[in-house]
């Protein structure tokens, strides 16, 4: 696993609240996608699950750690958990939902950060 | 995705200090599964990664949200990441960590919830 200097796991815990929610295995990867994008984190394996009947998890395991996306159609909310190595601030992940969210409606954007120090 | 009357997802995040650390794909998936059945958690999907030269991650997608796993062997640490939409408490999380841990010589166990109302 990608290792860098600071030896933090820092770990970007969001709750979105969207005002019309419209949700497809599309949207959630795309979501995914420009994540990885927009913070510059690397894929090594993917896997996903569509509830029934509704609401969705999708994984990416990356080399700086995890990114798991929950949604809940039915309160309008997805949960965004990303964990990194790398040297990631909490502002980058606000940016970043900022501009992945900026085409939709939001209601509320919460964040929480877990981070423990490795040594 | 399993709703409860809470509508609260409980999360909850451990970083474990072994004092000796011997890795294997066997060992972190022998411990998910404790951690499971411990909690009484229901596995939907899976995906693994062992990086290299050393250091793995362990996903299990579940009814209830999801169970990562990451090891850092070269720090002695194991991250373990639950997410759960029931009604689990923090007094579980950390029964369970003890018991699954009993056989090994932990260093410390660290505990974060970041906790979301759904509603």
């Amino acid at each position: 696993m990608t290792k860098k200097s600071t030896l933090t796991i820092n770990h970007f815990v969001a709750l979105v609240t969207l005002e019309q929610f419209e949700e497809s295995p599309k949207f959630v990867k795309n979501l995914a996608d420009e994540i990885v994008k927009k913070m510059n984190l690397h894929v090594v394996d993917t896997v996903s699950h569509q509830f029934k009947p509704q609401g969705s998890t999708f994984v990416y395991i990356l080399s700086e750690s995890h990114l798991i996306i929950h949604t809940w159609p039915e309160f309008g909310k997805i949960h965004i958990d990303i964990e990194t190595c790398s040297d990631h601030k909490n502002s980058d992940f606000k940016k970043t939902l900022n501009e992945a969210f900026s085409k939709y409606s939001v209601g509320s954007i919460e964040i929480k950060n877990p981070n423990f120090n490795l040594d």
